[in-house]
């Protein structure tokens, strides 16, 4: 197709000019081979809907984002199979799955932490690549450093709930089984739990939530997986203050809070979305009576958020540890996690926050690499969620009966003064669900002549691995 | 910003190779000037969740629509203002003000075809511009002609709803006040109604559905809607037939059925997206009971589209009409509309089938724009939609009560051989609500360089009217 011919030579062209400016001008000797870098950022479940609610909160309706700034722009098919080798497509997927993909290049099945579907294969992982050819490696996130999207970069298993030594056999949430992960147990040949094998990984940094998972006795010592990771040569650090003066020259593993990381907003008195309130008469049938939508709120800041170091500072420390004394390079992967964790509970504000933290991560990643040539910065999604910006008036308002949304609704006084709502009605249960629309892909100057404009989620694998030179 | 000015950099040095190819060789007399076209495609509500949901049925989850291999593909945020001058804005908008927004560049409020929040200005449109610059202009579209999009390119009215001379004054709906034009009559010193506008408008070629609004005697005349446009220079045709054999040389106005114009596809024996059933138990308490979900269903064809041009159809027409024996070249804007309509009424199948005829319009413009240089040819969307790709399994399946969405859901089986259940969560009303997601924007070739990755809505008047030189 001309069009797609015409996408490449640009792309060859623009290519080949990199090349000839990282090779100097042709009397000059060859300049020294510099490091390379990947910064990937994952906004968990950061889709367009998101990032528009976001905009307009953050920014106002007039307003930009710096990821609406990047110059480069793609959309990411994501893609799921059964639990099965050669398994039918599933269309919707999780994050454990879509981290994999992104991890490995492998698409892989709902629940699975770099390992194939059906026959449980491990799969080998762009950090196992970069500490292989002697890059460094690290993992940031505001979640528990066991969660899906960071485990499936350092951890391979069958299943993402098995995080540690203690939750590996017959997993139950209020007496309601959930999986096991009995074949991945040392003793039976296996690695043992995500935190267990993140505590002997040679992942060079490590930061997030989820001390917790650290507590247990490791299998078959006599150590907590703490202590294990501390005999593997782990710098253990729990506050900002110790992360920000930890020694450079070690590996870092930094736990700031028990589980998920505390969010920087939250609704109203942790107001979250609500149902209409219908009257009686609206129970008869739903053209009578009346309905009261919930009253609009304004977002406030999560005093807890206080007591832990922000994705900007996790990031800078993660970047400096990773690139003192480095000439090799690294892969560094960037999560914010709760984007997705505060949709699932209906809470826009907390979503909002997030995603303002990984604006500032991306910000200190941009500085990075504008101080650091051949440094590729990527910000995508894993997978697409439940929350809509729905009309806060009804665009068929004018009816005489009351017209609101099946689901729950925030509605949310913006600081330029207009008033937004957000929907969420996909799902009866405490927890919403994930959707399934592509999602959006930015990356810095170096994707340009790269990153095509529409990829497959695998292909973020791909482009690290290349652009690294693996 | 260093990305920023980077990305700006290789779109000059892009502008500059393309300048350069246009003029030849140095040595070479200056070519003549060639003329160029915009051919503007609007998917109505064709958000990222509706195009990965027809990626997912028409080409497979490992398949590509032709939209995902086009050489660029930015975003664009969506703007709405409340009816007052300089408006609070507004965060999700309808289809005649963003089309209005592409037609004049103006943001302005809901329900108005191009003209001024607050203060009712007739706002200028790009083919009022073209018209007097000597190009040419045509619209296509599978809504009535006098639906909001098309008519927000050719007309200047208050209210969308004011499409023919005897829907001007007190409209209703089973006996529902839905607003008035009275101050557009032409008694009154306006332009009469969409209809009335577009029979007198420059317009070379408008094709579509909507026969109904032309029936009305036009106000202050003796003549029918349809007569006005034939006294004015139209000549009507209202079959593919008589489409296809129209002679070039003469205004075109085609009127292919009442209304909307019949879709491709359907659910099976009619069914659209149901509410799962729940159990009386279920009634009691959410726990309890069970729920059953719509049986899976395929698309099928619709019978009654066999009666109407398809929009590849209508497009191929209109580029001969417009590109035939022209000079100055032309602006045409294509709708694909139901891929909206059929959203809102919570039919997943139509909306499928809407999204592979604007794919197959886009073919159409692609073959133009391959043989007559200097078309820019764009897609994009006016607004998201309330579909949303959900797990057709619910991510909590393994929970033991019943886990189901609270609004209507379609389960579809997929060609090859997959379940996908598309939700619609947004309102308890007949019609589901729009949502405020930024939208996609695809170019081809033409666009590399000029387009940023991210825009405003408003950016889409401009680009056309640059590239135009108007």
């Amino acid at each position: 197709m001309k069009s797609l011919t015409c996408f490449l030579t640009a792309a060859l062209l623009l290519t080949a000019a990199t090349t000839r400016a990282e090779q100097g001008s042709d009397a000059a000797p060859p300049a020294p081979a510099l490091p390379r870098q990947v910064i990937l950022i994952i906004g968990d479940g950061m889709d367009e809907q998101q990032i528009t609610i976001a905009r307009n909160y953050l920014r106002g309706a007039g307003g930009e984002l710096l990821l609406d700034r990047m110059p480069l722009r793609a959309a990411v098919h994501i893609e799921t199979i059964e639990d099965s080798v050669d398994g039918q497509p599933v269309y919707v997927a999780d994050s454990a799955n879509t981290a994999s993909t992104m991890a490995t290049g492998a698409v892989t099945s709902i629940g699975r932490i770099s390992t194939s579907a059906g026959d449980d294969r491990d799969l080998t992982t762009i950090a196992e690549l970069a500490t292989a050819a002697g890059l460094r490696t690290g993992i940031v996130t505001t979640a528990s450093v066991t969660d899906a999207t960071p485990a499936a970069f350092a951890a391979h298993i069958s299943l993402r709930l098995c995080e540690d030594a203690a939750t590996m056999v017959d997993i139950r949430y209020h007496d309601i089984p959930l999986g096991e992960c009995t074949a991945d147990l040392k003793a039976n040949g296996g690695s043992g739990s995500i935190a267990e094998q993140l505590a002997v990984s040679g992942v060079d940094v490590i930061l997030g939530g989820g001390r917790s998972h650290f507590s247990p006795v490791a299998e078959g010592d006599t150590l907590s997986t703490l202590e294990l990771a501390q005999r593997n040569g782990y710098t253990v650090v729990t506050s900002a203050e110790a992360l920000a003066t930890a020694a450079p020259d070690t590996k870092l593993l930094g736990l700031f809070s028990d589980g998920t990381m505390p969010v920087r907003l939250q609704g109203e008195n942790g107001r979250e979305a609500e149902h209409p309130q219908r009257s009686w008469l609206n129970h008869l049938h739903p053209y009578l009576g009346s309905v009261t939508l919930p009253t609009p709120m304004r977002c406030e800041p999560n005093p807890a958020f206080a007591s832990v170091p922000t994705l900007r500072q996790m990031t800078d420390a993660a970047l400096q540890h990773l690139s003192d004394n480095n000439e090799r390079g690294f892969f560094l992967m960037v999560e914010s996690a709760s984007i997705d964790k505060q949709s699932h509970e209906r809470k826009p504000c907390g979503s909002i926050g997030e995603l303002e933290q990984l604006e500032e991560a991306l910000d200190s990643a941009l500085d990075f690499a504008a101080t650091h040539p051949n440094t590729l910065v990527m910000v995508t999604a894993d997978h697409a969620q439940a929350a809509q910006l729905t009309p806060d008036e009804s665009l068929f308002a004018q009816f005489p009966i009351p017209v609101f949304t099946p689901g729950k609704v925030a509605r949310i006084i913006t600081p330029e003064g207009g008033q937004m709502a957000v929907n969420y009605g996909t799902n009866n249960f405490v927890m919403e669900e994930h959707t399934g629309a592509a999602v959006p892909l930015f990356s810095n100057d170096e994707g340009l002549g790269r990153i095509p404009p529409f990829i497959r989620q695998s292909g973020i694998f791909t482009l690290s691995r290349d652009y690294l030179g693996l």
